[in-house]
């Protein structure tokens, strides 16, 4: 019966030493050589069955895949380049060495696009359900890491694509947005940005809230997904709630004071003094509800 | 009811900006210095409950502060001092923040001692049961790292304590060998070295593999912890199997081919050329079976 050691042995496989690391994975320890001109980004995020996907409809493709792509959206949310990644996951006991193979092709399906290593990993099997947390290691590549904390009011906020719905599908296939990050944050002054995971109306708060300011949304401007006009249809909620309130876009939301117009950027509003969050709609003010998601602990 | 972000507000406040971290957790990735005359060092490894732990018998704490040293030994296995950690958790439903506090304590309780530094994580809750996993970065610092493969013939195996029984508690409880590891590998020529998680001979064979060697244990040499020999009282068990094939001592297995006497490591054999594991008992060569413990897929 295949093993832990033999995933490893596979893995192992399909990792060579190379000259950015030095010793790859198979040891205690990977080891990665590291430009001090570089700053180092990470950080981990997770995919629980059940919640971010459902074992029973999803392939472990695409569960590796929208694991791995979770974290280069952070990438993208601060305008750095994926390096290194490390894959973690609690596999149901007798979920056999393949259904671990394919979970780590999605990871690579994800992370190759990029040059993104998958440099270590631990795997385990329980008698729980399938857990996998990926780990991503950054480099700022000469652009400053843009962080949540820098909005000013009379800043532009701004969408880079259309949202809502996304639980229709798309949650499992979204492209993150690393390159357009650092394109837009080279070309003009970012002075926010998160990605989209929990909804635009959580998200604006994170911002608000670290970058001491408040913001107005126009209900007209927000593009809105096909995806949330579908919904509506069968589940009868304004699509612009679903646009506003659905998370898992997986887009990214940024303030600046400069003109994105050219860059496909869309405007939604802007950053001002008063730390509220309202929605201008049909020329009427109202609190915008953070109807995104929260874990309940 | 507290949620995911109240957990993550309460771990800003433990974490405040150092020169080392300009963006501590809180952002969607923390970001670090790095010297580049240090190599990175960087793994992962998980705590499950029902396998590495029981959440009906330990503590949210025990718990938090085996998954960090369990890392740490990662750390100690390379010889390279730890830096910055992240920690992923997977909570079951109505935990509560308590909970969570609690395990974060654990992280911290055994990170702190060696200035190693919580900067990112990720909390989620399903219906599933506990899972905690940490990444652990570390830097070189002077020492090249001690990989698993350069284990030479003629080189003498040491273990740094007495082996077998960790199941009666100390699994819960070990001492990763950082300092210890730091000091060997500054004063001696250590080839090969290895935590021992999954026992004596299964890590063992990971030294051999690596190294494209073999060894032979002698088996008066091996130090037999306590515990071992007071489980072998009620499940009859050879003590000395139990120093051998118990997982979870976290005591270094390394070969050199200095004399370590003095420092305080035990010899237990020693490297050959011909690719087997032997164990040496009573003058009579027997195979060294790998009875330590590896996860079934």
């Amino acid at each position: 019966m295949p093993g832990e050691f033999d995933f490893i042995d596979w893995i192992r496989a399909q990792s060579p030493m190379t000259a950015s690391v030095p010793i790859p994975p198979g040891d205690d320890l990977a080891a990665l050589k590291w430009d001090a001109a570089d700053l180092l980004l990470v950080g981990v995020d997770q995919v629980l069955d059940g919640v971010h996907f459902d074992s029973a409809v999803h392939s472990p493709l695409e569960i590796g895949r929208k694991a791995m792509n979770r974290n280069l959206s952070d990438c993208a949310a601060m305008a750095c380049l994926p390096v290194a990644a490390l894959a973690c996951v609690a596999l149901p006991k007798h979920a056999g060495l393949d259904y671990a193979q394919e979970l780590y092709k999605g990871l690579r399906a994800a992370a190759d696009p990029f040059q993104c290593k998958i440099v270590g990993g631990d795997t385990g099997s329980w008698p729980g359900r399938l857990a996998l947390s990926v780990t991503i290691i950054g480099r700022s590549a000469g652009i400053a890491p843009v962080k949540r904390s820098g909005a000013r009011p009379g800043d532009t906020l701004y969408v880079t694509g259309a949202l809502g719905g996304s639980l229709l599908g798309r949650h499992m296939r979204f492209e993150p947005r690393v390159l357009l990050a650092r394109q837009l944050a080279s070309q003009a002054r970012i002075t926010a940005m998160i990605d989209l995971s929990d909804g635009l109306a959580r998200d604006l708060r994170h911002i608000c809230q670290q970058s001491n300011v408040g913001a107005i949304i126009e209900a007209e401007q927000v593009p809105i997904h096909e995806d949330a006009r579908r919904m509506s249809q069968s589940d009868g909620i304004d699509p612009l709630l679903h646009a506003i309130g659905d998370g898992e876009d997986y887009e990214l939301l940024l303030a600046s004071p400069d003109d994105l117009a050219r860059s496909g950027a869309v405007p939604v509003g802007r950053i001002t003094t008063e730390k509220e969050m309202l929605l201008r709609r049909a020329g009427a003010l109202s609190a915008l509800s953070a109807r995104g998601w929260e874990h309940t602990l």
